[in-house]
């Protein structure tokens, strides 16, 4: 299993990614600079890649069932688009629009303490927590990336950096980065598998620790661990036993752990299997574990910028508190997200419900698909999204290669993204969102079927037996589906 | 006249304010430093001064006319308080309830089109532009405060400078400095008038021009000047004509000009006197010239966040978007606010017309009180607060005793923000907000009331006649009031 990013926003996790390829971003070549901006501002101008211009094509021409059903096929960002209908219903319900003057006024910049008591209570229930959580120690803020940005100010200065498993979402390092001039320690994982009890891109001890030792031997000050649990893009889900040992770790470096867990509602099959780091009855060094979850994924919203961070380490939420004014959140929302969490009733007998169901359907699809295309993939029970293995679709195992066929899906009408958004170290992975409705995902499938049956024409023409070579080696995991080549 | 701050956020503005001596933001020397943070995440926790500490007296000792009637009275943030009856009845009619899908999708981080739409819109009607303003010049963020840290970062390089005149609402200093670590020329403004043209506190362009020189042969490099019109804590309007002087002068200078216009419908009296810089037909350099507004003065709603740039140079609109999504607003919130920015009948008919009524009969029992009291102040226009002069009252004229003061009307029960939080040059001028139902207006009066009563009290008993000689030199000025004392 691999250690990995995700976050509350997600727009900017396509649309904004950066295909560095080293730690830090870095503006595109194709990029001219402007002599009314600072340097900095024309870095930030610059950091653009395929993907953004991936984007841009995208907005130019979106796939409208009606208007443009010859648009581009979105399924390269991480929203559930399953759940419109009953998040409309129950956000315009009577008791959604109550407005009394405290919303109206300046809040407290953590966030109202009525919907910071409610985020205490709903994580207390769904994290399974021993205790009651406090509500002294939510911080409220617009998204999961404001609270990486403010969170990477407050325990990090600039140039020191994080450790992070690969593959991970990468809005992360921009979201560390941008303000905060935090780096990234990578620790790659790949999808070998050495015997029958490892799993492809499996993220241990012994990883972190010789990542960790290394940075440190090159003059790199490492001050948090980052986890995200479940995980984006894999889809994994660390067991507790798993978490308790990367805490472990990070306690005997002294290491901030910041753990992400904006899909633990987000698991479709086996909704046990995923445990809240919350849950844990003594946690190894509770003053440096900070917790985030927002509302963007696992309520199908993520236009409502709510994301939430629980730390009993007051030094680290009055160090928020300074940052927090620069990422507020409208009053009247919060009271709405108040209402929202506080009716359980309606969250697990209605939404959950339907939502899971949902997206086990939407997935149920996308395997079929991969399946008979004889495509591999990660298949988990965590996400929106499988972790797909298109390597032997690649001409050699390059990452160029990899951007050359993430262009033909876009030329082809269907806009992924490709595994070195996330920081992947073996070319020729790529991210499908499947929670989206079934006609789009079908005729993002069929879309990407011709490219893919295209390639194979070019590849037998040519007589090389690239497609048998290129069998990964991890088909032996099995939960990790390869399938033989028509 | 005086350039000054204002902003979009304002809880911050009076709770988070620090009362530095120098350009920068300094920690408080009464600060522990904390070993889970970085020195930058101790710095932010450490930015405290006399106003925090206050702000934390003040939250557990909230005024409230039945459940603690003795509590502490807060005319220290600028809120406009007088409203939340119409603002609360027209943003929960039914117009506003509809959620379509993209609203709770991840949106255009600047903003969806449609809000950006009516933004300029809105603004043409309003500042009365030459021709209609252009969508794609708009960015919409979550306050003026996320405004200021982006732009600082676009157009600034670390330890990079913007000129600024005193008093300013100091909110700023923090916008630019926390995140982006921008820092601040200060162009000292004083109470003194030469003639009988001049008034306190005015701005004017050979004072712009020593201090950018005096900063350039110090080294520092300026990149902007940033105004504010209407001022803050002023209330003080600048002509056209003196805007195009600075326009000019900055484009001398290669200076991007940022213009706060956050209270630009807050103009109770003469209504007519504020002229927008987007009225004008052609600016002298619209490449480097940036306007900002904002929600939350004009409609008395500073809980909803809603921050809107207007800059023809797309650059720079291209910069912010790199940020913009550290400061996303809600979906539902950009719908709310694109509905009531385009109900210009309800805009003009009820609420305009009902808030300035209420601004000035409150304003005027505020002039009225000031006057029984003998206390001189700056009566303007504009703004939700007066400007006033409480020299007099002070031992010595130093900003030691100014906070002595402030602590007599906080021990009092009465907040309010001394001078220094402004950047005051001049020790002992407070602003006091005046957009608050008269009951409190009232108590708050009379506890201030009490504490000059004192203090004249204290004064006489020690036979000295500092009263008088503490008559301010500015008491020329037809429009700044100073009464004789009793």
């Amino acid at each position: 299993m691999a250690s990995s990013g995700l976050k509350g926003s997600i727009s900017q996790e396509a649309r904004a990614l950066v295909p560095s390829t080293q730690n830090n971003l870095h503006p595109s070549s194709q990029f001219q600079s402007s002599p009314f901006l600072s340097a900095r501002g024309n870095m930030l101008c610059g950091l653009q890649g395929p993907v953004q211009e991936g984007a841009t094509d995208y907005n130019k021409d979106k796939y409208d069932e009606d208007k443009n059903p010859d648009g581009i096929i979105s399924l390269d960002i991480s929203e559930n688009k399953l759940c419109f209908d009953l998040m409309s219903k129950r956000l315009t319900q009577s008791d959604m629009h109550d407005i009394e003057p405290p919303l109206l006024q300046y809040p407290d910049w953590k966030g109202h303490m009525f919907v910071r008591e409610e985020v205490a209570c709903f994580l207390t229930y769904y994290c399974k927590a021993p205790a009651p959580l406090n509500a002294e120690n939510v911080v409220v803020v617009n998204g999961c990336g404001s609270l990486f940005s403010a969170l990477a100010s407050v325990l990090c200065d600039p140039g020191d950096a994080v450790l992070i498993a690969t593959p991970f979402y990468g809005g992360i390092k921009q979201s560390i980065f941008l303000y905060s001039n935090v780096k990234m320690v990578y620790v790659h994982l790949d999808s070998k598998i050495s015997d029958t009890t490892s799993r492809p891109f499996q993220l241990t001890v012994p990883k972190l620790e010789t990542a960790l030792l290394k940075a440190k031997s090159e003059g790199t000050i490492v001050k948090a661990l980052f986890l995200i649990n479940p995980q984006n893009p894999l889809g994994d889900i660390y067991s507790l036993t798993e978490m308790k040992e990367f805490l472990e770790f990070a306690k005997r470096h002294e290491l901030h752990v910041v753990v992400d867990e904006i899909y633990m509602l987000s698991v479709c099959e086996d909704s046990e299997m995923f445990r809240s780091i919350l849950s844990i009855e003594q946690l190894p060094d509770p003053m440096r574990t900070h917790v985030m979850w927002g509302i963007s994924k696992d309520f199908a919203v993520s236009g409502i910028r709510f994301g939430t961070l629980y730390s009993q380490n007051q030094d680290v939420c009055k160090g928020m508190a300074s940052l927090c004014y620069l990422h507020g959140v409208c009053g009247t929302t919060q009271y709405k997200m108040a209402q929202l969490l506080r009716d359980r009733d309606w969250i697990d007998q209605v939404f959950l419900r339907a939502n899971h169901a949902r997206l086990r359907e939407a997935k149920a699809y996308l395997v079929e698909e991969l399946e008979a295309l004889g495509v591999p993939f990660l298949n988990r029970s965590a996400g929106l999204y499988l972790w797909i293995d298109f390597r032997k679709y690649l001409q050699t195992s390059t990452f160029e290669e990899e951007v050359k066929l993430w262009r033909r899906f876009l030329d082809n009408k269907v806009f992924l993204l490709y595994g070195k958004t996330f920081e992947c170290c073996e070319p020729g992975w790529f991210r499908i969102i499947f929670a989206d409705k079934i006609h789009r995902l079908q005729l993002g499938m069929q879309r990407i079927r011709k490219v893919l049956e295209a390639i194979e024409g070019e590849m037998a023409a040519k007589g090389r037996s690239q497609l048998d070579q290129a069998e990964p080696d991890g088909k032996a995991d099995s939960i990790y589906i390869s399938s033989h080549q028509a």
